[in-house]
């Protein structure tokens, strides 16, 4: 596992987003990490990121996907040109569409996985898939067409 | 416009929702009107709800829709029945699909307005369409399949 991860790669100017910004107090900082040829997050909620009892809340699990969707843009995009990750011009990448299919409750109070993979890159364009586990069960499956920033 | 927002008249134990639960203190309290054929949420989002400077953050935006589309649907199974706004048994719709589009960056530091419509309605399955305005221009649209809970 590598330990430095894609937002960290993010420019200063670029890493205030409220789900994955570093520089953002008040957000998920939301870290991904390439393994192999599948990105990873891992990320816990908070008892109050709930939905109805017991399980966690769409719009957080939208949020993880989202962001965990460009973090995986970002690192195919460097991938593709063949170069290192984070190297000038940093590559960063904004949501154009995001689909969440939630398969079945997520539970609150574990941690959760998201694994993401890469489906399709373009030159400015790169789709990629999530999927969201808690201890190993797959309870949401997200798509995210990110669009690379100029 | 009525005064009782849809997320009103759900029941206490369904109502901690960190995105329209009246009883989560941390949440974001999304509360949803019906106005004639429509639903109507206003929302401004927090300088620290950013996405790339300038923009709101996409996990929010979707977070939004997520909501206003249950409560759309919540008030469209009422209507489907006859049955007055909040009557006994209380309707309470879940998430099984969330889709959103991001037309254009939507504009961080004005009021934003979501407006809702009902797309289909059946025995337990919802579908709502809901776009995002700010100062009148339409940033996104969503479309969720809501599913009542038993």
């Amino acid at each position: 596992m590598e330990t430095q991860a894609l937002q960290d790669l993010y420019p200063d100017d670029l890493a205030h987003c409220f789900g994955c910004g570093r520089l953002n107090p008040h957000g998920h900082h939301i870290r991904t990490f390439v393994e192999g040829e599948e990105t990873v997050t891992r990320f816990t909620p908070e008892p109050h990121h709930i939905a109805i009892p017991g399980s966690v809340y769409g719009g957080l699990l939208a949020s993880l996907i989202d962001c965990h969707g460009t973090a995986t843009a970002a690192a195919a995009g460097y991938k593709a040109e063949g170069r290192a990750m984070g190297s000038d011009p940093p590559l960063r990448y904004v949501t154009a569409r995001l689909t969440v299919e939630y398969v079945k409750p997520t539970p609150l109070g574990v941690a959760l996985e998201l694994r993401g993979s890469v489906v399709e890159v373009g030159a400015r364009k790169v789709v990629t898939r999530v999927s969201v586990f808690a201890e190993g069960v797959e309870c949401v499956r997200g798509e995210v067409l990110a669009v690379r920033l100029r």
